[in-house]
């Protein structure tokens, strides 16, 4: 068997189980959201800001992904909300086996959100389904306009782009309309939020952002359910 | 064949490709750094400080990775010396197989430097032997201290890290004690330089270090060839 259909293997294994996922996070009205960006971009702080907004009524689980370490997985629960860490032990991305194994004994019937932090890489997550409604990419003002354009995989799959550290603006060089202009580029009509986790600018909207998409899901399930 | 099995395979054929290039390099007295970061964290804006510093006489050639664009060695052409970049179109990391290819026609027995610029990747690149001197794993301050630790396999296999963007710290609640700490937790006892390319802070320092490596290296190629 050659590098390319051993590839091919693993992929098809993968989508076979993230197409369970999405049917039950579909069926069961759960919005789920897979947040990729770089190292450092700022995923696990805009899920803080995120998990600290909910009322403690609101029914959500929370999966980290990362290489090594439980840190993040430590800060998100301090926000009451069952959190579960993925450590990958050198994977450079989660894939849709290790979220199956991660849910396990949770009843994902009974959540609204299932949010999934992928580990820090602009490259690999983009590749693996995971069953999620939407990929969220995370481009920090830090990093450069030019990444969408150098990692066109992952931006042109993200259905919401957050330009995060906003406040950072005064102090870099980054022209923020040529970092949309790319981002356009390869995901034409995608939405762009611009948000600072400092300042809490635009986060106001992000929480719109997502509760709007949680209601479309519900609505979704059930219209499908009537049927 | 297994996965694991296809994967030990493709790694030993890049060892002995890399092991190829070390040779060279090494018989030259050619210092060959390896730079590994995040997309954004810094290494074009850091390799265009560097080369600005150099005389023209200086004998330089600088290998340029990314999985989409030429921007980064037009950027990097401005110096005048000979650039290439490797489009890897989809990999995550550069090989040894790429870089050979890459420096096809350069007479490497004339460099005094071959610098090598890898995909911004915390993860995938620090397993791929190019048959560098050094990795030189490059930390933005804006990434956050606890990256070390996210990322050991990267951390533990640098020759230097350089921690970068340090002009942001008074914007950032970034901990560079901690970051060193961190940093030590996984390589033990290697040196760290603190960078600023708007500033200019610590770039003095940079090229010492550099500039050490390569006249050690020179040295080591004469005293092998005296043997």
């Amino acid at each position: 068997m050659t590098r390319v259909d051993v590839q091919k293997k693993v992929l098809s294994e993968n989508e076979r189980i993230a197409a369970t996922i999405r049917q039950t996070v579909r069926e069961n009205g759960v919005y789920c959201p897979n947040f990729i960006s770089s190292p450092g971009a700022g995923k696990t702080l805009l899920l803080e800001r995120t998990l600290a907004m909910f009322p403690s009524n609101m029914r959500i689980a929370v999966l980290t992904g990362d290489i090594q370490t439980d840190n993040d997985a430590t800060r998100l629960a301090r926000y009451g909300f069952p959190v579960r860490q993925i450590t990958t032990g050198g994977s450079c991305h989660l894939d849709a086996r290790m979220v199956e194994r991660a849910v396990d004994g949770w009843d994902l019937a009974s959540l609204d959100y299932l949010f999934i932090e992928n580990v820090g890489n602009l490259v690999c997550p983009s590749s693996y389904d995971l069953g999620e409604h939407d990929k969220i990419v995370i481009l920090s003002t830090t990093e450069g306009e030019d990444k969408p354009l150098k990692y066109p995989a992952t931006f042109s799959r993200a259905g919401l782009v957050i330009i995060n550290k906003v406040d950072l603006l005064p102090y870099l060089s980054f022209d923020l309309e040529l970092a949309k202009d790319n981002v356009r580029k390869v995901n034409p009509g995608v939405e762009i939020l611009e948000v600072s986790c400092t300042t809490n600018h635009g986060l106001d909207t992000w929480y719109g952002w997502l509760e709007n998409r949680r209601v479309r899901c519900t609505e979704a399930t059930s219209a499908s359910a009537a049927n």
